[in-house]
């Protein structure tokens, strides 16, 4: 052995030991990371994202990369002076903002994301929900009698250029919705990842987040659950355990898994290399939701 | 026979027995249609366009469709009130201007025209040249002193992406470059279909614009070339018969031949459905260059 | 443009934009081809057709050529003064007679069309239905208690060789059957047609006759019938509005139908290029027979 | 051990211990068989003959047949009244006289012997040298200013159809030539035998003739040689040991040796199963010739 | 013909006739040659049947060995000085003697046959039941409440491993078991290559032993049955016509059957070239066992 | 995170982050690992050596595991009362001796090794030089005059066997070779892997050994040399830095590296889990090889 303590040696053979398995496991399997909302201007913590995106890559697994928008939409809105208006939580998207939407999601954010993946060495292809019609929407009506304008409703994934792409390239998604005559939507980003990574049955999906997954008491760090089901989730949140807006967060897991995802984690992606301990140690982070 | 009078049977005969050889020639192989200037702005052009670019997939030829931007790009620059200044005719190209062209021409031009042919019922899907380093290119640096900024010069096309995608997608690729730390250059269009072209050995590269091609005597519309070859173009421009913003465009027709395209065409793309008449009739339209 | 004037050109684009779907249409399809009676013997006729028959060939249609005799037969039975009976409308032919009209269908009319489509540019395989035992019959018995002699009706298609042949080569049938005993027999060539075209599930079957197609007023050329279906054939018949020489070729084309093939055509094969209409116009030529 | 006695189970164990290093040596090559001339006309040898070469299509072998006319044609030129002159020991052929010729070989020989095999549990199809332009010819000028009418030279091989077809396939090749516009030519079949031969790289080229091989001494049966080499033969023609008749013969040899066959093969059809003694036995049966 | 007389040449012509159609048969099937036991000592009987089997891969067949100890055993046993004791007829194996039972069938008797088989010009591996888990087992548990040691019941044939070697190479399988732990165990040979077999839906199974096969009378050499199917064996064993050492030896074969293997043949191998003679000839050799 | 305290964390980050790179380095790459001699004996220790080969395999890496004998060779020699004479260094090997080698080896401990690894979830084949003549020898002649019996020198390496198992099997190969008539020798087990590592073009050869590796100085255990190269070897030999018994195992790395071996490593086997640490961590264990 060279200059490596005897200690040294025997904690990196415990972590290989550890971590080998996992490899088998995941190569040639699909992982879908979504990222995106608060956690989306930090610079720092997205460059340890797409570095262990890059390397899962390398070793043989297909990662999936989807993206909401961040900060630099709304700057954007307002340097152009377009008001947005909010009706039942919903941003009210009119043509002329979506258009701004869609241009700082897909030109801006997509190719920064890309460019950054191929300079750390893998070949990433940026793709929004129109290219091939990958996400086709229609426009949402939830009963209200609100117009929300162009905020659509996923009908369907049209996968097939993700599997035409995803042994070779990392597929990056701009979450842009399509409707049948080829108008843009604003969507969900956590239910678009969950519907294409159940349409590509996927071995994982990573919801990226800024909070450590689930607590049975909110106020309690120390609370984080490991492992819940989906029947737990729905009775934690009749029980009132989860409320605000931890509910659309656990409310995308679950149709994930309806939709034919394997497991779904809610994890802290602030956490350096966070993708790599989940997938490759016993212990993982976050908090994983299976059926 | 049915409704038809005699004549008209006769005449769709003959155009059929025209056409079908042609269709044989063309059936997988590649045919590169770079698009954009002035002509951009145009939507019933740019329909006729898309109509047949989507026609041509389905009869078995592999179309790939190269846009630069348009009015677009500046109406947005001037909305942000970024200005622009231009040297030796190039446009001096500041970090901040270049972040607005890619935008719009990434995240708005590029997906209308993959939304376009999917609507067709083709399926599209937008790349730039970011997109697996499609476009690798360096600073450009032409001797004369001057620094344009954000102006680059193709190094390497990595045309794998483009074998992947164009036996069943039709790519339609946005004409941003980007160099080896990840950052965004303005390109020349026409340079980069040449060398895309090239890269794939495609069969035809159609140039399409609003002239309808070489003149022996630029005042005489009747003097159109029909064929021309890179040796003649040089010999035009050396005698002055081919001159002003002519030339650039010429020499890019001879770079394509150089790089391996079998043949090229500047032709008006005004015409509707010139791509149909120029690929499956006798005659064509434009001025076609080859070795 | 070159040397077309505008309403040429405008006309030229309409036949293409017509024409393109039908190729990706019939590409990769087969498309089976009957020819023969009476207009057999004109040169002219059978040039364009086989001309046509070798350009599907082209654009990647799988074209399968069935011929029957023509006159050459009979002038061959005189020549070596072997006589023909006819009973119940169906000639008794004996041993010898057969010998005759093989040798002639098989080695004299097949060759020569195989040769034709070869000088044409195709590549022309000529076989009967000894080939392979293509076209497995057993001898003919009404019921009538007739005795035709080597009459036979067909029992089964082995299409293996059609398969093999169709991609690369024109298969020409010449329609002669044989028993289990190796033993030659004249049959139906309309009924050959029908039954080929089922074991190949082809996509068109096209009688080509000289007659326009069915009429709803036999004598009113202007009252062809576009498109008809089984059903309404059989009605017709029923009626009396279709009678006389007509009864054997509709229930040829109803056969068919029942057999698998998807369309069948009863066509005026005279039209020059009548193959190419029918195939690549809107409105065709002649009656198309669906379920 | 049943009904059998000691010796005889001794005496097949060994001719199956000597046959099987053969079958290994033939599977999947291609064996060509010429069959023709006088001995066309015994239907028990054809017989024997036709089972032999099913046999071989059953072991895995591929064969193929090549064959002549016979009695037959000279019988139909006479029935048809049509005479022949001869000259320099060729017929000198008219256009009416190859037109018999083509159809007695074609529609009725080759038919017959493909029928044959079809009920021997083979699947054979019959082809003529028009077929796919399989023997294409130039008119023959031998330089002796004699006008043979249709008299071909062989100009090339296109055997593409007989790899396409031979895997599955016995392919029955009856030696009628074709020149560029089509007309039939008549052949000498064993030179068409051996340029077939040449072109698929035959393992072995069978001449099936009604003589057991070369002699050392002509009228001494004793002197028969197992194996000779081109050169050889051509010192035994020098020197005048081969003569007459022979030498065509075995000029054919040495062409075929010369064009790619691996080994030609002169030997008495008339014993019955000779094909599977040459092939299978140590000994063989008549005179091979290598290179 | 050389120097063979005609009746020799005829009885040839006869064998390889009589050969051929079971060629073709066997080609690409598996053929399961169990070979062990008393004549397992026999040198010269060893040589003519690896050579049998040798020639059968040759041509195309897939030949397995399989073969059980012999002399050898017991007298390593014997030098060794370790004991065996018999209880219920089956020798009760020490974790001792297994060991030296292993050594000697796998590192010397496999080995040897493997070895012979190279040299004999085939590419022979040789396998125990431990590779791979071929032979999977349990400790057996008769119900007699007797400790029979490392004597193992077959529960599982992974014939993966024989799925990848049989097309090129001839797997020589010594019959040794393998239980979850890795425990050696002791094997019915006969009951393993009726498992073995039926695994892989073997076409033929053959039992070469030193009895002709199964007799009608006991004591007459003549009332050899050529066929029987397990119905029959099992009335004749009820009825007592087949007793004492035959009985297991026709279960094997009952077993096997049952499994999946096609045909079993209890046979004589002894006869040089027995397996040849079975497989290549009418009459074949031994008793045939089927459904 | 869960239980792990933060440090923990990224030191497991960390490692990961290290290994991840190594793993597509050598997926679907053939990777020899020997082990044999003195360190034989030791059950624990070759427990975590096949845990890390088993490992491996489920990684998607290629090993292969070379082994030679141990102390249960001379117990059995012993036991068996066979007498071995040393001359020059090298075992006299008698024929007898000889078979108690083989025995031993191939029957007892590489059955052992191959049902250990299968007990490990591996899918591990035994083979020995004898399987599809793997590795062919002549004896020995050293040019001393000395007979040194059944010692053979390699002269073949036939590696299809290890190319159809390599992909899905663990192959287990004991160093016995084969001469041309079938004979078994002892050989080098050194040699043997190099030789074997060459003709596969293996990625990497680990010899596990009991001593760290070489050094500079043979007495500072702190002066061991990371790397080096074929040619610094012979010039420590030629300088005398390098001698000793450590002269035939360095020779054994040149010989590997010259016929074709990637690089070559002398590790210390008894570290648990050395061949991990090798392979995916920067730092390695033991002395590197190369060209």
């Amino acid at each position: 052995m060279k200059n490596n303590n005897q200690n040294e040696i025997i904690k990196k053979a415990e972590v290989l030991t550890e971590a080998l398995p996992y490899f088998s496991k995941y190569v040639n399997k699909t992982v879908i990371i979504k990222y995106g909302g608060n956690a989306m201007g930090d610079e720092s913590v997205l460059k340890t994202i797409l570095q262990d995106v890059a390397a899962l890559k390398m070793v043989g697994v297909n990662p999936i990369l989807i993206h909401g928008g961040g900060p630099e939409i709304n700057a954007m809105l307002d340097k152009l002076n377009i008001k947005s208006e909010f009706k039942n939580g919903l941003r009210v998207t009119s043509k002329e903002a979506m258009g701004v939407v869609e241009m700082v999601l897909c030109g801006k954010i997509n190719k920064q994301i890309v460019s950054t993946l191929n300079t750390l060495g893998a070949k990433a292809i940026g793709l929004s929900g129109k290219d091939s019609e990958l996400i086709k929407v229609e426009k949402l009506d939830d009963g209200s009698g609100v117009d929300y304008g162009y905020v659509g409703r996923i009908i369907k994934i049209n996968s097939d250029i993700l599997n035409t792409l995803k042994q070779d390239y990392i597929p990056v998604i701009a979450t842009v919705g399509v409707d049948k005559d080829g108008n843009s939507y604003n969507i969900n980003a956590d239910i678009a990842a969950g519907a294409i990574g159940g349409a590509l049955a996927a071995e994982r999906l990573l919801f990226l987040t800024d909070i450590d997954g689930i607590r049975k008491d909110e106020k309690d760090p120390k609370s984080l659950i490991s492992h819940i089901t989906v029947g737990e989730i729905k009775k934690m949140i009749k029980e009132g355990t989860i409320s605000g807006g931890m509910i659309p967060k656990v409310n995308a897991c679950c149709e994930a898994i309806n939709s034919g995802v394997k497991s779904v984690e809610i994890m802290n992606g602030t956490i350096p290399h966070s993708i790599l301990l989940e997938l490759f140690t016993v212990e993982g982070v976050g908090t994983m939701v299976t059926n």
